[in-house]
């Protein structure tokens, strides 16, 4: 019914994450009905991060510079180094603004299952940038899956001849969690983890 | 955090409806990371669109060409017209595939609330297509709102001097729908509309 063009559109929204065919329809009709305030902009948007979109090459972050944007800024805090799986939780991190030190992306966890080896994720640079040294805190900062723990002491062992603090994000109840939803694990490691109060 | 282009894309695509600002930095992400498959094509079909966008002189869809692809078609009913309130309507009917005639885009509804009059709507040239003759039938399919009815019930004034059949879209339940969950509203139109059985 609508023009290929219109049809490419859509196909191309509904392939976003978080959008099926539906919302994708409405999201393109939306798009035609406010050509000025929303299809207009998008194209700008589109058009700018594509024509200047960047690996960092230091951290693998994604950016329109390179270095990006944490790596160059002199303000950050060299001497700690926080290692991620994806560009997402960099992100997620960088929302929390709590994090003053720079980040290393890895681009993925080891997996067995998906055959994803250790030389498929950016390791052999997270190893020469802890060698080159002035880095005192690696900060792991996998997910708490299976995976990414595997990963996590992967990395462990790849760098525990430097002389750094080697960390990893605590696990427990999360903020506002009720014993009674969470699930056992969960469970589990906030009592291994117990601390003492006050 | 992000550079600024990477923060106007979220942006833009924060604005869409059904997506929130979180699920656009979550489709953000997707594009930064699938350049080839989804970023360059979306961008694609963006420009593609927005570069041939035309509103149909003649029904008031919005379309790559002009006139639109259905008012356009041969094989179509010239004798058949279906009113519909806005583009999204026309597009939901056209996905039945069960209505074989033309459309008339109206560009709203009548609202005293939202100082919508007659004349903010494109119905001067529904009664102008319908004066020029060789219509048989003039469906209205407005929605089933206050507002919608308000607007069919203006329209059907506007036109009853031409010699055509004028019908409305049946009101009753809906598919699947039961009478313990349905709202007394329609419950009163599908027993109003009863009919015989067989």
């Amino acid at each position: 019914m609508a023009s290929p063009e219109i049809e490419a559109l859509t196909q191309a929204l509904a392939r976003l994450p978080g959008l099926g065919p539906r919302s994708a329809r409405r999201a393109v009709l939306h798009l035609l009905k406010k050509r000025e305030t929303a299809l207009d902009p998008l194209l700008r948007a589109l058009g700018a991060v594509s024509e200047r979109l960047e690996n960092c090459a230091t951290c693998g972050n994604v950016d329109t510079t390179n270095p990006c944007a944490i790596c160059a800024d002199p303000r950050r805090d060299d001497r700690a180094l926080c290692v991620v799986e994806e560009v997402a939780d960099l992100w997620a991190l960088e929302r929390s603004r709590l994090f003053p030190g720079r980040f290393h992306v890895l681009g993925g966890r080891l997996s067995a299952l998906e055959g994803v080896r250790p030389e498929d994720l950016r390791i052999d640079s997270l190893v020469a940038r802890i060698a080159a040294g002035g880095i005192d805190e690696v900060v792991l900062a996998m997910n708490a899956t299976l995976e990414g723990q595997t990963t996590a002491h992967y990395i462990a062992e790849r760098i525990d001849r430097f002389p750094i603090r080697l960390t990893q994000l605590a696990h427990g109840l999360p903020v506002g969690g009720e014993l009674d939803y969470l699930d056992e694990g969960t469970l589990a490691q906030a009592l291994r983890a117990r601390r003492p109060l006050g």
